[in-house]
């Protein structure tokens, strides 16, 4: 058998494989690029049955009466079962990641369109299928309540009549800052700017749907369940805590995944109906959503809208910065967020400058859509706080006739300032922000650019240049910061090196695409010596890995990507005695050097970590009191979150006939601190890259009056293709964080906050000479021509 | 569900399960009963295709020529495979676990009657089989070898041609003791007898035969064995280091084992040729045997031809013991012996006596015979060392004219000897005889049956009582003194305590039917106060668990029991730091009963382990420094064997007119230190005694002159039924060893061990009219009535 051989740019020298940090192919590519991923859908047990929900058609209504009976005499059906049925069993309502709780299946009401209001199990999925249109619900409408502010009216009808006293739509008002200071800030300003800006509700929209395989063993009463999901062991203390199931007879297997970003951490009523139809049945039970039901019923992103202010002198220093924000969460509270934010890191709006003051109001509400929140791609909410500072930064700009690469030099926090506290609390542990911005204009040409625009602007063409910068806050977190519904952010990591020298490292976090496999086999190759070949790696499987809590807010590397470097570490300490055993001389007479310990000064005398390893499994003695083998486990949790920064410029060119936006160059100059597979880093900028794309110019979940999805395929939720997108231009600088043990900082989410803001920014700036400030995405060809021509935005 | 309610006799008291040490039933029995236990034959894969063995029918032959075309031909037919095959890819020769080398498939010769000659796979097992007869091979016949004395004749055929130089069937000679001190004590001794002694080629037959499924993914390259194996880890390293997989790259499995009783610690050449199956068709290959592959390729036990003889003064007082062995191993080394111990434990031979002196000699030689030497239900030739003592000890208290019981009493360790050295070198780590043997003596009424005997020894009847004290070496072993093939015996366990408090332990042993599950949970449950069910015990899996050797030689309580109960200790010292910062007050001042932290001198407070399991995973602050999850390894290497005793009595009646031996009582005492689950103890006991009864009276692999197998199958080769077996009298005492934490020893053999000279002295004592001093095992009628003639025992 041959590897096959496949070479992308950039990839120079894919026979000399690093044993440790550096560019190397994917290890996990070898399964994906021959489509022998195993997903899901791929698992099929022997007497599997299969699993379809029936939806809600309606955005509010009261159900009246369910009739399952001509379902369930359909001969291939083997159960069909409703709320009510559920609430027999105490199981019709779950609690949510947010503390919130959420029908599994509607029992009064249907909240929002597409939620879960019955199941059939039957022998295949088109006999589940049809069983769905042989159950008859009589539903008694209610008035929909889908604009956050028609929510928050005093007449609005009550949404969740289900919380007991409950008597509007409103969740929590959550602040942070200090209000009083801010409002003397902007009382001394020379300038104040305020811009209303709404970041639509989008959706991660993953290739592979949610879905599930439940199979519960009646004889030892263990259930094993592949799904869909971030966070396995998450995922398997809920079940315990909320099903009542013994956790330590739950496995929750997350197999390959087709892609996460933030909307696979909740739990999703298809799951707990799967475990629910495997229990009543005996059998396991395969639940997938088609791409419809992705799109209506599991997690959405974003839906803020904010009013943000912006306070300065008249030379451009930067004072203060405050907002509010109608936050809509849909019909149930689900998001993600650390049970200490309530509004996940939107707190860290005061971007990558130094203010005087700051402050933030988040109003969070229901709504008669589809529970929201989901942290896509950012962790909690710094997407919406990025792409609000950076907005109104430009919009500052603007007002004071400044270029707003100038203003943004004139502000940015300085290489001194770090660690820096800013007026919401949040530390950033390090950064040099200049440069990066530097090396991104250095990259672009922008002063070029910006002739180039005059010249073309005098023509009459419409090119516009947008900047952003922004500092992520990845890598949650401090146990004493933050949690999810109680339980602390630590992370396992276990490493074991075979007698051969081989390893297993086993993670809390698992992949859904990042490339954890070749990533983490990297590290402990730095750190140990060891080839990365030789390096399995373990994780999505709660059986086979220590706890943790998921893989989301680019926290795999910040967290167990110290853990992993730890760990190894440990396997090396004991190395060292075991090395200075077989080689008879004392500890401090060796020095490592990469995968084995040498005696000093003589060339002659070394043992390799993999001689070592058969010692340490009995080949030989080991010194006096040392146990045997070659294990460590570690649980980590980090001192701080880590702070990556970048710098984008967008470049876009607009028809003036059509309206249509170009992106003509895109370019990323990102910091992550240490770099551990550049490839893999360049893949999660360019994925990043293309979400950003596809929200500023095509993406947005709408709904209509009644509470109808107008996102519910593809054909009207528009993701950004090849023809969309540029060629990348990206670069980089590496500052890195001081408190983890190899300095990495995470990578996966900074494109896809960054890049939105540089997107709009150019081009409102391309619409310049229409005196038009800003455009809420998504920008589409309608959106930007009615904008042209004066008039307001049509919903999409 | 509810579980199956099954009291059996001895069973109290189902309802109330102990958290720790006490009666319960097994955890493992609710998938056995209902018929719901995974064996490698309910392994099924999709795709997954069959491979059967040509097997030789001849005990010693040339391969002159091998022609598959037919078999190729067949439509169901994958691959035919033979040993000129598999030697141009290195693979057609294995090591053994003696450091031997063994035919995977034969290339040159075929050395004993059923070895592997070639392999067909094939899309179903019927095709496989019929494809087998499609196979033409042509034999030049050989002289066959089957008597060890004939073996080593000068002119006796070479057997092992293979080896290069090899001019003779010599394997090794092994010494122990002192020959020239045990020389002197012999002269100086009143009283010498000699007697020659065979302990039969008898054969573990567990209910389940060996079988593998190998399932090799040509994509990852990573291999999955399903085996019946008794030692996951050691195999997945062996597998590595001969075949040249990468050890990360294989995961062996060992599902539920329908026994193995030392038979499964080998690799045989079936796993080896399903592996290859596997990667030649990149589909799983299934590889189950039946009965009579079983019966004459897997592993035999014992084939030892002693010559004992034992000094003692005319008192009664033993000097000294000496033993020549002729050990007959087959056409290969196979037995799974230390590498420092080629003759196993054989150097306990002196028994549970105070000797001067003790000598002994092992020559192993080759024979055309399946390879033998398995551990079978006994820590390596315990089995043939105790039978010869006290069959010697038997025929001294004969010669002397004194009570089997006296002679044994005078001379058995006094408790003040301990830990006692014997005159081979092994250290006892701690006994306590007498009252073992006096429990057995009071059970059994002893001197009574003395008068009953006396009684019907007048009327003619033949009633005969025999008596055996044996001491057993268990739990290898230290890592100083024992190895297999350079990997000492060391033993991973991980326990980790979820956050609701339930737990998992991971054992790098195994269980093929004793108990694990429930015992291991126990020690668990007795250290950490969690109770047994809320304990998951993970075994047999090498990619959930942490390296070790296996279970044989009763090593899993003395070894892994030990590390579970520290491991489970390492827990609670974390806990107890834990517990301290919650209920703020300084570890001293804190108190451990079962399952909770009190505070000295206050009812009041008090965290139990379950509370602390949630504050662990992050529910609260912990205090400075201390890493967060509930997880603990360790990598245990015991101080020394333990050395559990039992005093046996046994009472028979022989039919004067057929023969035929009944045992009518057997009397166990039994000590293995601190009881953990004594209905498991007494599990383990009878299963030991029924093999006692099966070895003594009715089994043995008897061998034609031309080499041909006369027990391959349970016509020929008889095992004990409830017919064949009394109604046990167990009874114990408790010496607990001093160096295993929870004092605990190991049960699994001792039964198989002590019960077979016991049932022969019996026998004996009851043919003393016949002025019979010694018959050979079996105990057959036929051989039992020759001997009873004056006549030389037929073979079986």
């Amino acid at each position: 058998m041959t590897a096959v051989d496949f070479r992308p740019p950039g990839f120079e020298n894919n026979d000399q494989k690093p044993i440790g940090y550096g560019r190397m192919l994917r290890k996990e590519d070898a399964r994906f690029i021959r489509g022998k991923g195993r997903y899901v859908d791929d698992v099929r047990l022997p007497g599997m049955l299969h699993l379809a929900i029936l939806r809600s058609p309606l955005a509010h209504a009261r159900i009246v009466r369910i009739d399952t009976s001509a379902a369930e005499a359909h001969p291939k059906v083997k159960a069909v079962v409703t709320g009510a049925m559920l609430a027999e069993r105490g199981l019709a309502w779950m609690p949510t990641l947010a503390g919130d709780v959420q029908a599994v299946l509607a029992t009064d009401k249907v909240r929002f369109q597409g939620q879960e209001v019955a199941f059939v199990v039957a022998e295949d999925r088109y006999a589940a299928r049809d069983a769905l249109e042989l159950i008859d619900v009589e539903y008694e409408p209610l008035d929909p309540v889908i604009d956050v502010r028609r929510a928050l009216a005093p007449d609005a009808p009550v949404i969740r009549t289900d919380l007991e006293g409950k008597t509007d739509n409103h969740i929590f008002d959550w602040e942070t800052g200090d209000a009083e200071e801010t409002e003397r800030a902007f009382a001394s300003a020379d300038v104040v700017v305020s811009q209303d800006i709404v970041y639509p509700r989008v959706h991660p929209a993953p290739l592979e749907t949610c879905g599930a395989v439940a199979d519960y063993d009646r004889v030892s009463g263990k259930l094993t369940l592949w799904s869909t999901t971030q966070a396995p062991h998450a995922h398997r203390t809920l079940y315990a805590l909320v099903a009542g199931l013994p956790e330590h007879k739950i496995r929750v297997i997350a197999p390959d995944i087709g892609g996460g970003f933030g909307g696979k951490v909740p739990i999703y009523p298809g799951y707990v109906c799967a475990i629910v139809g495997s229990m009543l049945t005996g059998r396991p039970v395969k639940w997938v959503e088609d791409r419809s039901e992705n799109l209506i019923s599991t997690g959405f992103a974003r839906d803020y809208i904010m009013r943000g202010e912006i306070a300065a002198t008249r030379d451009g220093k930067i004072l203060a910065i405050r907002t509010h924000v109608l936050a809509d969460h849909g019909a149930f509270n689900a998001q993600a967020a650390p049970s200490k934010y309530p509004a996940g890191f939107f707190g860290v709006f005061t971007g990558s400058y130094d203010l005087q003051a700051a402050y933030a109001k988040v109003t969070a509400v229901y709504t008669n859509k589809a529970p929201g929140g989901v942290a896509y791609a950012c962790s909690f909410r710094i997407t919406e706080a990025v792409y609000l500072v950076e907005r109104i930064v430009d919009r500052l700009a603007d007002e004071l006739g400044m270029d707003p690469v100038e203003l943004r030099l004139k502000n940015l926090l300085k290489p001194e300032q770090f660690p820096y506290k800013t007026k919401t609390g949040w530390v950033y542990d390090s950064g040099n922000y200049e440069p990066t911005l530097r090396k991104a204009m250095e990259i672009a040409g922008y002063h070029e650019l910006r002739k180039e625009q005059a010249e073309r602007r005098a023509r009459g063409e419409l090119m516009g240049i947008g900047v952003s910068f922004f500092t992520e806050a990845v890598g949650a977190g401090p146990r004493k910061h933050m949690d999810i519904l109680g339980l602390g952010m630590n992370d396992g990591c276990e490493l074991r090196v075979h007698p051969t020298g081989k390893a297993v490292l086993r993670l809390s976090v698992q992949t859904q695409g990042q490339g954890h496999e070749t990533t983490f086999a990297q590290i402990v190759a730095e750190e140990l010596g060891i080839p990365p070949d030789d390096i399995e790696v373990v994780h999505g499987d709660t059986d086979q890995t220590p706890f943790g809590l998921g893989t989301y807010g680019s926290r795999s590397t910040p967290v167990s990507g110290a853990a992993a470097a730890l760990v190894a570490r440990r396997i090396r300490d004991k190395a060292k005695i075991i090395a200075s055993g077989m080689l008879e001389v004392s500890v401090a007479d060796l020095e490592w050097r990469k995968g084995a310990f040498h005696v000093k000064g003589d060339p002659t005398r070394a043992v390799t970590i993999q001689d070592i390893a058969m010692r340490a499994h009995g080949a030989g003695d080991l010194p006096e009191g040392l146990e045997g083998g070659l294990d460590a486990q570690i649980c980590y949790n980090p001192e701080n979150l880590t702070y990556p920064h970048g710098a984008y410029i967008c470049v876009v060119d607009i028809d003036p006939g059509t309206a249509k936006v170009k992106v003509r160059r895109f370019v990323a100059v990102d910091d992550c601190g240490t770099r551990i597979n550049p490839m893999i880093i360049e893949g999660q900028v360019h994925g990043g890259l293309a979400d950003g794309v596809g929200m500023a110019l095509m993406e947005m979940i709408a709904f209509d009056e009644d509470g109808n999805c107008l996102g519910a395929s593809f054909m009207d939720y528009l993701l950004p293709t090849a023809l969309e997108v540029p060629d990348w231009e990206t670069g980089y600088t590496v500052t890195p964080s001081p408190h983890h043990p190899i300095g990495a900082k995470g990578i996966g989410e900074s494109a896809t906050v960054g890049s939105p803001p540089a997107i709009v920014n150019a081009v409102v700036d391309a619409l310049k000479p229409f005196g038009i400030r800003h455009v809420d995405m998504p920008l589409t060809p309608s959106r930007v021509w009615e904008a042209m021509q004066g008039r307001p935005q049509p919903p999409i």
